[in-house]
């Protein structure tokens, strides 16, 4: 993928501020950060969306970027608080499409602004009817046991 | 932690619309969706936040947030992209102290807004000082090999 920049970092051949590295995934800082230690955990094998990421990379991930949000905390650097954000899907605000885990140290006043514009709540019966489809798309896709 | 609302829906005395379970974790409905089919995976185990949170556990919850992601794209729900959002801390948008991870399904025009205030950015010297310190931080508390 010459074209993906985070296969020119993984390779090498682009420029990264790096806090990790294993045989499946890097830690690298965003550089576009919204507060100072913005991380982002990658796999270093190209997957364009979670439908395409290995599902072991995928916990590699997690597991990177639950142990950055600690060091993060324990930086020095100001962190009150963080946020995990994966955007999958350019309607999801992916904009790299090679999956990157954001790991976002936040303060209380900083500049990540979330605002949700919520329809009235659906009632128990039509969350368990949404709830019913997700089960069953689950089954299909997988056969595993649903509660 | 009978004050935990997720505690009272793991141990069955709280409501809930599940679409899976398994021995680590639960997949519910979020009962103030951004959109429908908006999910949260969350651990049995009480766990306030990340820090507390067992690691095996958080590889499930991954796991299964990625398989929810595949489900609610796949369900016929309205799903052009999904965000996965951790938020760790008050000042990071927490509200429900055991930790959940949002599964959220999005289309272009809905009501999820996010807009962050970026300062400039920090230039390549200034990125590598603060990679070094979370990766310090990263080596003082796990020794993991780090790039």
């Amino acid at each position: 993928m010459d074209d993906c920049p985070f296969c020119r970092i993984v390779k090498g051949t682009g420029a990264a501020s790096a806090f990790y590295e294993d045989d499946l995934v890097l830690g690298i800082l965003d550089i576009s950060p919204v507060n100072p230690g913005h991380a982002m955990v990658i796999p270093r094998r190209h997957a364009a969306s979670l439908a395409e990421l290995d599902e072991d990379a995928g916990r590699r991930i997690w597991t990177v970027a639950q142990r950055a949000a600690a060091a993060v905390r324990q930086s020095g650097l100001r962190c009150e608080g963080v946020n995990l954000f994966l955007a999958d899907g350019a309607a999801a605000y992916q904009d790299v499409f090679h999956v990157h885990l954001h790991v976002i140290p936040r303060y209380s006043g900083d500049g990540f602004h979330l605002r949700v514009d919520y329809d009235p709540r659906p009632s128990r019966v039509e969350l368990d009817r949404v709830a019913a489809r997700i089960r069953a798309a689950c089954q299909r896709l997988w056969a595993f046991p649903t509660g």
